[in-house]
């Protein structure tokens, strides 16, 4: 009884329950706003949250002064300080804030975007179908009439940059244009140790003490910008349970995905990759032991293992869930019945997810040889890997690998260019560890096994190997890139000869997966959501595109640790935190929460029950970091820059009792921009004191 | 492998891994302590620490100055503060400080003891059992000579309590004296919102800001008591990492249980007991919605579940972790193969195990039955049905209740004479809630469901019962109790009818519970013990049972909430908390973290860096509450006043990973006495400045 009801909610609401969803603004919830908060927002509101927001590489953030103040996370930022720091200055340790505007550091190669147009060509790319085309061959003409259009548009204005944009797997089609600005400038950012205070421990959790956020600002023409847009900083003081809204652009979600995928996602791939991390980590820990500059390279090697596996572990957490199994084997349900009931859908879609739950299946077999034939844990191995495949298929001519981009090719070329060299003994630690797990999963007599080990223990074969390269040498690597492959397949080195052998052990299983699996799920999954599309419409939200969204949702405490997380942390909290750990003198656990000797300073200076970081129910994913959290008359009340452990199952599924977004509050970056930081011109240019 | 060698390992150290037990001072892991300490107390610190230890109703605590101050926790003493409290002042809530020592508050009725002599009687009481003696028949005979030589003991000195002590399970008898101390003064005690901040939302969780403390003081002819050790304040920093140790009195544990029993805690007890609590609340909270009155009833009846709740939630979450699991099957197995290799042992105890677990299968028949002839929620019920059963054994002659004693009897009726009148609303509201899960579990055909709802509604039963009945009035129970079982079978109140014919329908269950399950694992756990005992002497620590122990481990961070547990917290995150949640002003969740207005205006005086609460690894369970916590020297550090959730699965068996006890610590509650409670002279006398 109780499943019917919900069914039935779900085909009335779209599948949107509590504030779940990223919202296009071209399509925004504006009827659940107003019934939820008393709150629509006018066109003029819209309008300028939407031009206010910044594109970044790899986040968001937006304008906040009338001078091109643009406010991010540090994290986002963080590769542009390392790359503007002097010699002799480490800006990301220590924290920058110019001493005037004259004195902001130009970025080297640093774009920002802002969204300025956006054009809806579904039906300009629709029309490219005939009714006689196989579905592959219709995708295959509206992509191409998509670039098409795309490459029209982007001739027409070089200061502009337009992408192309599916939205609903396929439900439309869309041309985003953005004004693109190459002068940034970095004005100010704290030290590293507060930005990131707590480090990869912390990462993922709540409560918190990160004071992630930096402000850089825009040029034209070597003067600051003034944008059309901004968002002025709030001076109302931000409460528990007030509405609050995001304006970031949300990298990826699998939501749309069928029970059959996040079944496999949850028993196979995400426990291959934990328990790949879990002896990755053992075995990390083992060579920690060994003298204190291993302890130090072990530590980081943790900490990134540590970060990822907790991402993971909260995804794997929230496929368990069962209420979140039971909504999307409910909306399932509901959309399989409503497509069994439409001939015309039930000719194209009824049998897709009978076809993707066949594909997994071959996936199933192919999971466990696909991942032996990784780096291993060896960043050399993966290197010598990666070239070895690079040179293989930049040998073929375009025609003979299909499947092949020439833009691929170059990823994989740029990112052996950025190879650094590794320490090998952690590097030889984490293969044989990786060695080990391949004979414990396959089996000594596995073909790949074989390939991989060559008889030997794990312990001799990755000694040999490592010990034994050139491959750890930029030279040695540089010339190989030249040589192309004539020069891998020339290759006597140990590792070059044993990553040929893996590229050829691989190739098969590649072709496997992506004949019967990924080309499968692929075509599947966008008959299932052109069948969605045509029921819901635009009732619902599209997966995340790594394009603008909208999201909403209150300021709000949520469950956890035994008890109810507080909605707002306070520099208090920082130094209970600090001192709790016995502070610098103690370096507890690596120093992550130590603090700089400038905050300890100048901390008694600081109302320290300011405001730091707050939660807020907002649907956001990675992509959201350094978006603008605004309140509802627009201003900036803080910058997003994490989300809970409970919430990375956001990326397949929504849970709104436990899914937070993290914020740092707007009041503690004035706060410590005046008090620590000597950046009181900065924070008078945030409040609208000075221009 | 692995499972084989953690046997070896089980059998060559006895149970014990990481600092795990709770031992008896007269068999301390001296070596143990030597080995991973570095450290060794010598007898002089051992007795001075033992005859320092004060034995609370319900929990411990110690001297702490040389003229008989005693430290324990506020929620130990809170009763005794309620009866002290004159009628105009509210002593629990506003807190107390004589202010000096004539203005001490003498707490009526209150005794407090310490343990000044133990003796091993053993072989004293075992001499009774004779060959030819049927083992029921031996218990009954030594349960009589240990009373017999604890009444002779008793005899001798009016000023000393002697208890009987039965340790592993009957491996050891002795008999404890104590010395009673009738003559205790209030001399300390902080306001209830600071004792308790955080309420039980934050009970049994961590970081935590409690400062959970009353001082109390013993007199004797009226002069205030000069005990011969008492344990001085510390002026050293207690650190992370360094060992501490903690003497008190848990009250039970059952970490001798077999894996089947444990099973049957995790699979079906404890699953039972949130079943009815998660109903329980369901149905309270929509009552609080129907006035402001009703709210305030609501929530205190919500807190008092939650509290229950969260402890067994994290009982069940303990014995749901494998390793744990692994520990106790591994124990067991090796205990089994040493009973099978001796066949004196296993013409005894060979059969036990299967014997227990045939026990646990009748069990599980009788568990939902019984639960549903339990007052369904509404105390009204519980009390009347209490009053049916006293009424019905009080009315047989000894020797037709042999499972009856006559304290039973008494305890039983001193708990009716306590009833106090309840709130109909909330009392039928959570009958309704009791009576619709009989019909639930049992089907509305069973003849328990049939005797509770006569065939109404769960909510028309709950009115005709509750709002017909006369027993919410003290009269009127009075004159029932005075009146006994003639009085109670002639009643025709509503409520009192129907506690009759559940009492009818419980006795048959109740006599197949104490026969072929309780005499049964009684007996055959007996016999387990023997065994383990026999085999393992002293090596091992027993079961804890309300007598003086000795547990020991360092201040410790543990794995929670997706990061590390700092070790200590501070002032600073008491305010964080207060000001996260908006203070006063916000008053969120019926204001748990809210402030006394004294603490806000004295707490810019306070070193906000001093510490508060401190985490350490030391194996406490209830009965450890008030607990002195000691360093090395002998020195109070804090006092224990709570565990972590992970922690409450103790009760079954010690992880050693994440259970942690929780202090408040000794430098918060001086800080806190001179800065804020306007009790400097009491901190003067702690820090020894003055006596």
């Amino acid at each position: 009884m109780k499943f019917r009801s919900l069914i039935s909610l779900l085909l009335c609401a779209g599948i949107s329950l509590a504030d779940e969803g990223m919202w296009t603004f071209d399509n925004l919830p504006l009827t659940q706003l107003a019934e939820k908060y008393g709150w629509t927002p006018d066109q003029e509101w819209l309008d300028r949250v939407r031009l206010a927001s910044v594109k970044f590489p790899g986040g968001s953030g937006a304008f906040v002064s009338a001078n091109g103040l643009v406010l991010t996370n540090h994290h986002i930022a963080r590769g542009a300080i390392t790359r503007v720091s002097p010699k002799d200055r480490d800006l990301v340790k220590d924290g920058f804030v110019a001493d005037s505007r004259e004195h902001e550091i130009k970025i080297p190669n640093y774009e920002l975007r802002v969204l300025m147009t956006t054009r809806n060509v579904t039906d300009l790319v629709n029309i490219v179908a005939e009714p006689d085309m196989a579905p592959q061959e219709t995708n295959i003409a509206r992509k191409d009439k998509l670039e098409q259009i795309r490459a029209v548009m982007a001739s027409s204005d070089a200061n502009m940059a337009f992408d192309s944009v599916t939205l609903y797997n396929g439900g439309e089609y869309w041309i985003y244009g953005y004004k693109k600005f190459s002068d940034v400038r970095l004005v100010a950012a704290p030290e590293l140790q507060a930005a990131d205070f707590g480090g990869s421990q912390d990462n993922y959790t709540y409560p918190r003490w990160g004071l992630d956020f930096a402000l850089l600002r825009v040029y034209e023409n070597d003067k600051s910008y003034c944008p059309e847009h901004f968002l002025p900083w709030t001076k109302d003081r931000l409460k528990a349970d007030e509405l609050v809204i995001v304006s970031g652009h949300p990298g990826a979600t699998f939501r749309q995905q069928t029970l059959a995928q996040m079944e496999f996602a949850r028993d196979f791939t995400i426990p291959v990759r934990m328990r790949f991390q879990e002896r990755q980590k053992a075995a990390i820990e083992e060579y920690s032991k060994t003298n204190t500059d291993a302890a130090r390279l072990a530590r980081e090697a943790i900490w990134g293992i540590d970060n990822g596996y907790k991402r993971i572990s909260g995804q794997l957490s929230g496929l368990k869930t069962p209420a979140n199994i039971t909504k999307v084997a409910a909306e399932e349900s509901a959309l399989r019945a409503k497509v069994a009931a439409d001939p015309a859908l039930r000719a194209r879609v009824g049998e897709s997810w009978e076809q993707i739950k066949n594909a997994i299946e071959v996936h199933k077999q192919l999971l466990n040889p696909i991942q032996m034939l990784d780096g291993r844990g060896s960043a050399l191995l993966g290197a010598a890997n990666n070239l070895a495949r690079w040179a293989y298929e930049s040998s073929l001519p375009p025609d003979k690998r299909p499947d092949v981009s020439d833009e691929s090719l170059n990823t994989r070329k740029d990112a052996l260019k950025r190879q650094q060299n590794v320490d090998i003994g952690l590097d030889t630690t984490r293969l044989r560890a990786g060695l080990q797990e391949a004979i414990d999963i396959l089996g000594s007599q596995h073909a790949i096994v074989k390939t991989l080990t060559n008889g030997k223990t794990p312990a001799q074969a990755a000694k040999d190997l490592l010990e034994n390269t050139k491959f750890n040498s930029e030279d040695f690597r540089k010339q190989l890139l030249e040589g192309g492959n004539v020069a891998v397949e020339a290759s006597k080195d140990p590792l070059i000869v044993m990553a040929r052998s893996i590229e050829a052990q691989a190739r098969p299983y590649r072709k496997q997966l992506n004949e019967q699996v990924t080309a499968v799920i692929s075509e599947h999954s966008q008959r299932i959501a052109g069948a969605r599309f045509a029921i819901q419409g635009k009732t619902n939200y599209p997966d995340a595109t790594n394009t603008l969204r909208f999201t909403f949702g209150p300021v709000a405490t949520y469950p956890a640790n035994g008890t109810l997380m507080q909605p707002f942390t306070t520099f208090h909290g920082l130094l209970d935190r600090y001192e709790g750990w016995g502070g610098n003198e103690a370096n507890a656990e690596g120093g992550v929460w130590t603090l700089p000797q400038r905050w300890l300073d100048r901390l008694p200076n600081v109302n320290l029950a300011t405001p730091y970081n707050f939660v807020y129910a907002c649907d956001t994913v990675g992509g959201n970091s350094g978006s603008p959290v605004i309140n509802t008359k627009g201003e900036v009340v803080g910058v997003n820059f994490d989300s809970n452990m409970e919430g990375q199952a956001g990326y397949y599924v929504y849970d709104g009792n436990t899914k937070r977004s993290i914020a740092v509050d707007a009041r503690a970056i004035t706060e410590a921009l005046v008090k620590v930081m000597d950046g009181k011109w900065v924070a008078d240019e945030l409040l609208g004191i000075t221009d």
